[in-house]
């Protein structure tokens, strides 16, 4: 298949451009039974919506998710759960000055250098637009492994620019615009934006995520790692150019008496894996940080190439985010529910007989 | 299948134990025609092969592989081609009195909560033995993309500890056993390395990757991205910690006017995209980062608990690579001759009949 | 994934249920610069439509397909496309009878110990409605392969209980209900099928399925051979309970002399194989027969269990088809042209390079 | 991939060519705890091997299987199985007449057409060598199922050319070189076998194929069914042109009321189904039959044309059996059991918290 499916038990196919008719996905391996309506999944939608503060780009997008099969009086069946959200907003007066040429650091050239042709009303099937239907199926993923196996998935904003926040109160992350975890930092994230937009710039971001209660043993070892599927859904996201599991590149400087996590018959002493030991899920938080880009969609003219490979000039004037990361928190979150989701599946199936002779031992903080 | 397998066209299935009769692999997909013989892969596995100087384990291990299939009178058939390498120096008495603990930072206690039971002689299937497999397949992989396509593969240690190398002066990587591009840097590491040793510690490492000729349009959008399947292969290879394209985590702090490459009719005026844009290849050089931990495997005791729960000290007494990282580089170029190998075959199922309208443009260095 | 998804690089992935909102499915891997519009698909639905004579289910099933993705000024992009179909004539009444009890020859038994749970209105997934979509995606598969290849696909019935259909004029197939190719046996059948709705009976049917054009090459070895995936793809249609390439099952009292194809240098001199040799195409006629059940569906009352495992009796007051063969002639055809249409992308991957010693052979009637 | 693997969860990828040095297979995805040793392995594949008695090929495969890894202290590990035969009794010179001709009804053509080279000695990869490394996978699924689950598979020939065997005395089917059910037709057997031969002709065969114990609720819905992959596992094997489930093509005369299977709180009353409703398992058995043709590897001569396209007489000297039916008996349990065992591992999968509120009712034969 040409790359539109994620998971291998429990798989979402989307599709849909920016600018079409409608997006939509299907998600398959949904186990019968679950309680599901489609106010779980649009509480998800909401997080990510587009045009809530003046920090992310004004597009209007309703976002109304449909549920079009797979469940039946209000649970699911086990058979593929159809999502639909139909396209409103779309000015694409917007983008018709950009149809012949290449936006600098778009997948503009890319996409027309694959296929020989593309939508190219709002980036088309590139837009961020898609990711609307990875939170709608990772929703699903989540509810299901937050009310059948209690893992809970939470992402916050870790750095934007050159602003670093340390200090995490996960009740906060939902209080402000910025998905920041730390109330004393948002005045100043505000001003930073406030003065970003003025210059008509973008910037980029760190995005941190964290899964508490996951057992030990989920995942594959060789290439199928836990940590790899982890890595290829991160990195998956519009605008990520990197992904740390655990301590991340900072291991690069660390010797192993520091690095390794040692044990005690009370629990890890340590959590620089992130969780993760051979690809397996060690019962630890698996914690994973990523890099998301500044967009390059600017009002600050570029230098690029048209359809005759000529020099112009490209100024985008649509409504774009100043910090593509920012809107990016619950979408890490969703990314990572739909890996944990076909890896509980897939251990399920791989270890039907599996024999526990330790039990879990308690999660430490890295 | 349980995550033993790679890639969707030109796949790589591999088996084996660190202390099994043989480890093997069956490289399936790779077209007809191709000429191939054990040299091939032999020279490859050269690279990687251990003991070969008293910076890394001084484990014998011959390596010497067999091809069992799909190649006739010198050239591939298009049939799977059967891979396989005994194995020979076992010391499973190094192993011994790890049977019934958790060496600290390693897959040991994973693995057994997660199949209740393992092969516990050198780490097993967790053992690093298994990129032995990966680098043999790779060589498949890499000279198919040498010959047919012209796409050069090469990696090089860019950080060890505190030392950073920025000179890459690519003659020189296999001209000593760290794989530095920088000659002038090679008695640091020397003595950095000696140093490690005699305090009985170990040490992280990054390893940076480049392919050089990809041509622009191979890689599917949304999830099998050419960058997320990087990520996922990349950060399957034991100890990886971390992965980056391109600018990688520097892009957290840049601006949209910094970052962002700009394009001229002679080629883009730099590479912070990693050559990379919407998951499909710019044509620019591919550039990946990678991170590896301190090996666990220390003589220097470390807290853990045995099958029982009770704690214990662990001390490895093993031969092991003091800095795993630097055996990475072979490895580390496979994995991405395995990923490019298998998105160039997709790429022609899935545009038999994409017209270029524009001609590849230069690449620039970032 | 859990079975609603076909295809390794032309994949069809589908959803919905018969009393749903909707059915739809993602068509995945179609090249792109193919023209498609809604016509193209709708015309094969039209062929598949119920209420079209006495003879099948006075169902009233518009099926008005939408395209919701994928296809942008009239030509497909290369991205997934999204199909669409909402479902209307929905008399839920129908089956309110028997949401407590198994109809006898249905998957309701099988769906109900599966899952523990199922939406009973018509069948839920189980209905032959979902069949509306294969036909849809095999629209698009047909077409790119008479336009771009030259192959053509077409089915006809062969025998409907009784009475065997020998003489083939395929520009007679599509015009009358039955898809029977000898305009002289049409009034016969009409009067069987009379007679057969009286007496409140179903009778089961065979559908043969032809493939003209196809190259020599295409089909994989040992597993994934072609006739295997058409067998495959064949019996997953409703009610299908045998599937025979070429000769089938007269093979078993065929002496080798007889059965085996013997070649000139004008081509092949019999198609007993019927176009498949070794899993890969000869490039002679691609032949394969399919036997379909009766409709379980009766008036006639039948013996079965409830919910509660109570002796019960059941009739099926629904509107069914006295024979569902009939119209699977379309979807015969359907699943054929996805097969073909996948293998013909996998051996564009698998051999870029192939050299041609031999052209194909002029195909031979069986 | 290419074709050379089977299944979802528990896959097999096979490799090897007949007369290169070694045919081998990784079992990837058995559970782990699976006590298993050569001996298991062995004893299946003794059942296929050739040359035990004047009705099948003289040739000489002592079929001594080792295995590599994913076993340790007796017991599977849940690590891939690395399976290895070396080829021992490799004629070569029986095969070099035909290097440059292609043998009517063989895969020569149509492998020669794909790849435009191919290995020719004894068939190369479309030997029925390849075949070996089916029933040695197949052992490992048919242990599990049986000491697991209670699941038996078990096969047996039910035509031979002329001849039905229509009375089945499973203690009988491995005394005889036939497998044949019926002690009392195994003389008639011989006798029209040793007829055969004289002759120099071959013949067609059916084996039919019976698994007991498969519980309720295996199986997927639409594509994935239980029978569709069953048709296409069982199609896949070399030789085999139809496949049928329970009432099979007989379902084409009947009507419904006749081949509907009933139900009655003791159970079900018929078995037309072949325990299979909607792709999904009803607790019968599940009945499956298959035909082969007459091998086309005759010494009787036969018309056919060269690589330049030249009229060419093929006589085919190799040692070859009369029925290659006869030998598939074994090949089709193992097919099956493969089948069974990947939906095994799905249906745990996919459905983790299933409540059966009925019991599975008991068997009826047709």
């Amino acid at each position: 298949m040409s790359g539109n499916t994620i998971g291998k038990l429990f798989t979402v196919t989307s599709f849909g451009e920016s600018h079409g008719p409608a997006i939509g996905c299907i998600v398959d391996g949904c186990p019968p039974g679950l309680e599901l309506s489609e106010a779980d999944i649009q509480g998800e939608l909401e997080r990510r919506r587009p045009g809530k503060s003046r920090h992310t780009t004004q597009r209007r997008e309703p976002d109304e998710v449909r549920i079009l099969s797979g469940v039946f009086e209000g649970r699911t069946t086990g058979t593929p759960i159809g999502l639909l959200i139909e396209n409103v907003d779309q000015r694409s007066k917007d983008y018709s000055t950009i149809a012949d040429r290449f936006r600098p650091g778009h997948a503009d050239y890319a996409y027309h250098m694959k296929y020989g042709f593309r939508d190219y009303r709002g980036g088309g099937r590139s837009s961020a637009r898609e990711t609307a239907m990875r939170v709608a199926a990772g929703a699903i993923a989540k509810k299901y492994l937050k009310e059948r196996i209690g893992v809970t998935i939470r992402a916050y904003l870790a750095q934007l620019g050159p602003i670093r926040i340390d200090r995490v109160v996960w009740a906060e992350v939902d209080n402000n615009p910025f998905f920041c975890p730390d109330p004393d930092r948002v005045a100043e994230l505000e001003a930073y934006m406030d003065a970003l937009r003025k210059e008509g710039e973008s910037i980029g971001a760190r995005i941190n995520v964290v899964a508490t209660g996951v057992p030990p043993g989920w995942g594959e070892p060789i290439f199928d790692r836990l940590d790899a599927e982890l890595a290829y859904a991160l990195m998956s996201i519009n605008a990520v150019k990197g992904v740390e599991i655990g301590g991340g590149f900072a291991c690069v400087e660390a010797k192993g008496t520091e690095f390794r996590d040692e044990m005690s018959p009370q629990g890890f002493l340590s959590n620089h894996a992130g969780g993760i030991l051979g690809g397996i899920s060690s019962g630890q938080d698996i914690v994973a940080g990523i890099a998301l880009k500044p967009t390059s969609s600017l009002r600050l003219p570029g230098r690029s190439v048209n359809l005759r490979g000529e020099a112009v000039e490209v100024i985008t004037t649509g409504r774009h985010d100043p910090c593509v990361g920012i809107r990016a928190t619950p979408i890490a979150e969703a990314m990572t529910a739909l890996v944990l989701m076909d890896h509980y599946l897939r251990h399920r199936a791989q270890n039907p007989d599996v024999k526990k002779e330790l039990t879990p031992v308690p999660s430490k903080a890295p």
